[in-house]
């Protein structure tokens, strides 16, 4: 087989064929394809697209290319949930306590943070004492005994996406969705469990800036799952502002606390109820959406979910009085208010910049080396559709010394917007499955 | 500046500005782009296109990125041509001493052939004591003595397409119109002349397939040229046989002598007529190609031409007896026959396989370091449009061994095809220079 020929077919959009497309990847892997030919497949690809089978054997190739999880130790039906990621989406920390209290068996692999978004295990870590590298028999004992166990990717898992992905990243070749997908989608079909619920965020804080492109990216997501034997929903919710008020490891895991305890925001709240809602019926704990959200929020009225969570920081080597006792928790050294510098209704507040200010702030990473500071971050105090006056604190920002306060103050001054009237959208704007794509419903 | 947002730029269908694409030739030639990068930028290229001021800068920025041949010593307008490639086309060995001949100085440049097109170079080698690696001396006397001079070339010129082919080369991006024209026009303006013709062969032997793509490819490189101050003349001829009867660089040079002569075989004749008239018409010779064509006609009718020939071979090292004593060439070994294996008429002679069984014949080479047969190469007894009795012979094979004229036979049989009926195409499809584009016109 040429390497040539395969780039030309898709250069002239034509369609490859499933051995043209596992050649490709089998010499990513091995190296025997320069990365000259890979960047001008890849750009081919992002301009001229992938069709449906296309993109479906490609991810499978890219699932293929390194382990596979086996999950068939825990009975039932085994669902994963993905975020496309976003600034201080916290969503795992209260979603996983929440399903496993209403009987789902909770069996997360979690990454890491690198740039704007925060991964879960950093704030998990965040916790004193919590362990993410769990041995197997531990993470299947937890799991089999509380139902809910969480750590980090200890598996070579889709090492063909890493290759592909460092390339795209100096390539310009990022954003393109039939790219997103099988990237995404590799790892998860890797990761082993029967069903999968993606949450796509849309909006200027996130990757898809338009609702059409969230929704075709979740839809192809479906396609590859279907393909592949796997059940995914794909819910598109809005991402326009960070997600709740805290922006950082420690003041997350804070904030996902109160949320259990049923004092969080209400747009992450909200966030919560749809995932949960969602993984409990494709888990079939739930005959509809409708249903399982109510099952959520008695685990969180009857404390079942909180308790989840104590359980789970316990069993991972953390002190469960964290629930009580935030003091437990690092905390940073300089602490100071942005004030608004005008009066007026919030309008947006910009995902990319509050990010840029969290990493500045040593709430996130840059480099896989970079060490963060687990008490550093904000809570935004005003969010779109707030009326602020001229001086009043918009938000807290945490950080460890003076000059990086300064430095993600200036940086996070720049997110907000301010006019006379905001638009505030619902928080699920459409959602996706092997049936059909709707829009507009807050259930199905 | 930051070579990703220049691909995204062209990734997205947006122009680049002078200062991105002088940053991405400057980039190519220091080795600070890796070839990864440059290669998802020419994929972007070759589907998105490009505008005319982006060829136009990117094909400075290619010439100037090696040494610029300096012409100032020659009086008057200084006129070059080039031809897309073809097999069989020795065009430069007549061209050039019938414009000579008419008062035109020629200084031409040319290179070594490779794949299945022959090189003006390999030709005249042929040619028994032939050098063409003058010093800058003898071609500037040669050319002001006799006004024709012809060497390899020897100055570093546009290193950044030399680059930039090799990797098009490897990664599907060869056919982009935009980099065709670019690469081309890069050298002829690195080459000094004021003036250039060029030749673009359409059809089936060609590289472009069609007439649209043909002109496109001419319009283009007057464009460049026009943004660069220089005349050019690019005119689309037809290409769906090989050029006149020989192919093969001794057999080629007995039929260009023949051509200088008056008795070539009558396609390559016209096609050394169109060519010769725009070149005068250029060099301001002759007040249009009418006239033109009729001051080359009297220099074959009155031998002024072929004088010229043999003034250039004795100049340049060979014997001038030539043109009356044939033996003086190098022959081949083996001599054979291929007969037509049925009766009908010629509808085709692919080029690609008449060029890959002249390659199989040792005519020509694949690779830099492979040796000539200078001998070697074929005699083609017919063409398209003539009918043929079965058994009747088609063309002379000639080929240093049995055994590579064994393989050749059969490849060249491979290239001609029969049927009831041919359509004979005019030899000038169409013209076009900055005043416009003519189609079907044999004169202007």
């Amino acid at each position: 087989m040429n390497i040539v020929e395969i780039i030309e077919k898709k250069r002239d959009r034509r369609e490859i064929s499933e051995e043209e497309i596992r050649f490709f990847v089998g010499g990513v892997c091995d190296g025997s394809i320069p990365d000259y030919q890979i960047s001008a497949f890849l750009m081919a690809v992002c301009i001229n697209g992938m069709t449906d089978p296309e993109i479906s054997v490609l991810t499978d190739a890219m699932a293929k290319s390194g382990d596979s999880v086996d999950l068939s130790y825990i009975d039932g039906i085994k669902v994963d949930k993905h975020s496309s990621g976003g600034v201080g989406d916290k969503t795992t920390l209260v979603v996983a306590p929440m399903a496993a209290a209403c009987g789902l068996p909770v069996a997360k692999m979690s990454g890491r943070g690198l740039g704007f978004s925060g991964g879960t295990i950093d704030k998990l870590e965040a916790i004193p004492g919590f362990r993410t590298s769990l041995s197997e028999e531990e993470f299947i004992r937890f799991i089999k005994r509380d139902k809910i166990a969480l750590m980090g990717q200890t598996k070579n898992v889709a090492p063909a996406d890493k290759k592909l992905y460092a390339l795209r990243d100096v390539t310009g070749t990022v954003p393109s969705i039939p790219l997103i997908a099988a990237s995404i989608m590799s790892k998860k079909l890797a990761c082993g469990s029967d069903s999968i619920v993606l949450d796509v965020k849309c909006g200027s804080g996130a990757f898809m800036k338009s609702l059409d492109d969230a929704v075709l990216l979740a839809q192809k997501m479906v396609a590859i799952g279907e393909r592949n034997g796997r059940r995914v929903y794909g819910i598109v919710t809005d991402m326009n502002q960070p997600l709740g008020s805290a922006v950082g490891n420690a003041l997350e895991v804070k904030e996902a606390i109160d949320t259990l305890k049923g004092k969080g925001p209400e747009d992450f709240t909200e966030l919560c109820y749809i995932i949960g809602s969602f993984m409990l019926t494709a888990g079939a704990k739930a005959k509809d959406t409708r249903e399982a959200r109510e099952m959520l929020k008695a685990s969180i009225a009857d404390g079942s979910a909180l308790e989840k969570f104590r359980r789970f920081v316990e069993n991972q080597g953390g002190d469960p009085s964290i629930t009580e006792n935030y003091g437990i928790l690092p905390s940073a050294a300089v602490k100071r208010e942005l004030l608004s510098p005008c009066g007026g209704v919030v309008t947006a507040i910009d995902g990319e910049k509050t990010g840029a200010a969290a990493v500045i702030a040593k709430a996130g990473r840059l480099s896989k080396t970079d060490k963060i500071d687990f008490g550093s971050g904000f809570v935004l105090l005003s969010k779109i559709g707030d009326r602020v006056e001229k001086g009043q604190p918009l938000a807290e920002i945490y950080a460890p010394d003076e000059k990086s306060a300064d430095e993600a103050e200036k940086m996070l001054a720049e997110a907000y917007s301010f006019g006379e009237k905001a638009e505030i959208k619902p928080m699920l704007l459409a959602y996706t499955d092997r049936e059909g794509t709707y829009f507009d419903k807050n259930e199905r």
